[in-house]
């Protein structure tokens, strides 16, 4: 059983919106053992929406579709749909009271626009938005079966949870995947390829191993596929534990789980906690931590210090520190650790301080020059970094870095 | 001319990464005036490529791939390359250089794996990459052109930009196409398109009007298609100054960028100061500002206060306060913009507390319930929403509820 997604709106092909829902579909659809075999985006154009159908119903028999549903006129998916069927449209009782429900409860009036969202083909059955105004439709036609869905992330995602998965998963389900992700750092790709190359080539075919590296972090996939879960699980669960012997020191988690994700689990299991104190990063790596159901547990809160009187009245960084050695430099960037850390009563800090860029550098200090301190209950760590110029990257560079040093020094302790 | 994109990788068909390298391709290639007819997402499967990239050349001029590049044995886009051009791997001494520079640069050794990164197929043009070991290919094979780049997005990043799009606009480079985005708040697509109908209807055939809402705001986008870039610039202007004074009081922008960046802007203009007391968004509003180039002008940073004892500490929020109303409360949120305006001598102050979710709501206070506050020269205002029940949903409609507070107060004033 193969699937398929298909998705519609201009706005993709002009790079003005990164498509995240076909990644969000793609793992909903993994977890209960369906593998997607192709993701298309294409333009609000009909000719294109039509061909694209016919080609994925040659390949999948399950056709996802997003975007296009619309209230306004580049929104053509509807009408698309029912040319594509030899459908035509009529109103659907349940959608329009939806709609009418929907206005009802931010108290606005509708307008005919609003009334046409309720319109669907005819042969659709209608799959309810409690979220927004666009039905989802699900058909079934010459044995294909076809989904279409507003493209609004959170819509969808709560009608593929509470309708789609759960009628495929009864419709179809059979085949079973098993992913299991292990994440390494301090190794390059090609070393890690190296060192554990025996058991790479000792897997069987229906298991894959894929390096999915991302700022000085590699993530190890092994896929299986099958029909038996518990029996792929441990297949899989066997050839990780050689993985994880072999590459002991560089396993950082042996879930998808971010390195944030993973230092919150530790300090939570010992019952730490940990604050920050941020310049370059602005509030990124607080936002890392806090992204996390539960992470107020074992992070407090902390400081974003963007100001030189930020830094001395939030984190009490000494005016003559600053002065001496710069805003970016080791005596800086250790007493704003020291500072957070005694200051918010913390037993753990993170602290940084550097030129993000594209503005700020020196001949001395270009941009992208980072230094990160840790302070922890018994020492303070420091480290320069030299990254590149680009800011977006110089700031995610820095949050990997500063956690994997946390990392390293909680693991020390 | 059309072009097409074609990404290779699993990670992405089992939906472990999300696609951000085809908007960022796209959005540049539509800069030059070059259209993207399709972006395609396939897995590391040599049949699946070699039959994508044939259907891609039967509609387009020119197809870009990424991905699949890197030494291990999942990455097989370089060997199915050779394949679909009938041609052969053959070492190249300059790719070979640069892999040594890369490796003398982090100071490692060398194995055979990455030795053979310097190999490409034999009919293509070797595309260098300053930031990674594996180089990109130019190939040009009956009147079509492919390019291959790595997925890394910074490494394809400066490729493109270095290297593709100066070779694509030196060949192909004539239509041009032309996008003006304005971004609104307070009205709801339906309502924005009634406003606007007359305007709608009066656009020429190669104008097109696209509605993208997210969260509060929608972008409305004019897109342009033509030959002469002044005029069509001409004529977008004027359909969009006609919206412009349809819509006036609900424009934030005039250009696609962020209402934190509008925000940015005008708080440079006025030469006002900002600053942040973050409880729910954890850090999330402050990385929103600092994301942007020289925010540190308007932006002095400010305090993630997670802990009701950093909110008394860093903010000088009363005990009393919190006990009698609790952390999420009018009264706290107040407190807390007061507090760090107060504190971090700023002219406008955000604030917010809330329960972000999945757990620490009860009856009174679901999970959802947030307040939030700003501070301005003149008054705090605070206002109470219900959002629902998912976390990173809950954070980023705060963020954009709390800009968009911000934004009225600072147009009040």
């Amino acid at each position: 059983m193969f699937v398929e997604i298909i998705t519609i709106g201009d706005e993709i092909l002009i790079g003005q919106v990164v498509d995240t829902n076909s990644a969000w579909m793609a793992k909903k659809l993994n977890d209960i053992g369906f593998a997607v075999k192709q993701i298309t985006s294409i333009s609000d154009n009909k000719e294109e929406i039509l061909k694209t159908l016919k080609e994925a119903a040659s390949r999948a028999d399950l056709i996802l579709i997003t975007g296009g549903l619309g209230p306004t006129k580049d929104d053509i998916t509807k009408h698309t749909l029912c040319e594509y069927f030899g459908s035509k449209l009529v109103m659907n009782e349940a959608a329009l009271e939806n709609v009418k429900r929907i206005f009802a409860r931010f108290n606005r009036p509708m307008i005919d626009l609003n009334v046409r969202q309720a319109e669907v083909p005819e042969n659709c059955t209608v799959i309810q938005n409690e979220n927004g105004t666009a039905p989802g439709m699900w058909f079934e036609h010459e044995s294909k079966i076809y989904v279409s869905l507003p493209g609004v992330p959170f819509e969808m995602m709560a009608m593929m949870q509470n309708y789609v998965l759960p009628k495929v998963q009864d419709k179809f389900g059979q085949g079973v995947i098993v992913h299991k992700t292990l994440i390494t750092a301090g190794l390059g790709e090609s070393f890690l390829a190296q060192s554990i190359e025996m058991i790479e080539d000792s897997l069987p075919t229906h298991i894959k191993l894929a390096y999915l590296p991302k700022l000085g972090l590699v993530r190890l996939r092994l896929s299986a596929y099958g029909i038996n879960k518990n029996d792929l699980q441990q297949e899989v669960d066997t050839f990780a534990t050689q993985i994880i012997e072999k590459l002991k020191d560089h396993i950082i988690a042996e879930d998808d789980i971010t390195i944030e994700q993973a230092i919150l689990q530790k300090l939570m299991a010992e019952g730490k906690t940990l604050t920050t104190a941020e310049s370059c990063t602005g509030g990124y790596i607080a936002h890392l931590l806090t992204m996390n159901p539960g992470s107020s547990k074992a992070y407090i809160g902390g400081a974003v210090t963007y100001s030189n009187e930020l830094k001395m009245q939030l984190l009490g960084v000494k005016a003559d520190t600053i002065a001496q050695h710069g805003a970016v430099s080791e005596e800086t960037v250790k007493e704003m650790a020291l500072g957070a850390q005694k200051n918010y009563n913390a037993d753990y800090a993170i602290a940084c301080t550097g030129i993000a860029g594209p503005d700020g550098g020196t001949p001395e200090k270009p941009v992208g020059t980072v230094w990160i301190a840790i302070a922890g209950p018994e020492k303070v760590i420091a480290k320069k970094f030299q990254f590149q110029n680009k800011r977006t990257q110089n700031i995610e560079r820095t949050a990997v870095s500063a956690f994997y040093m946390l990392w390293n020094l909680m693991k020390d302790i």
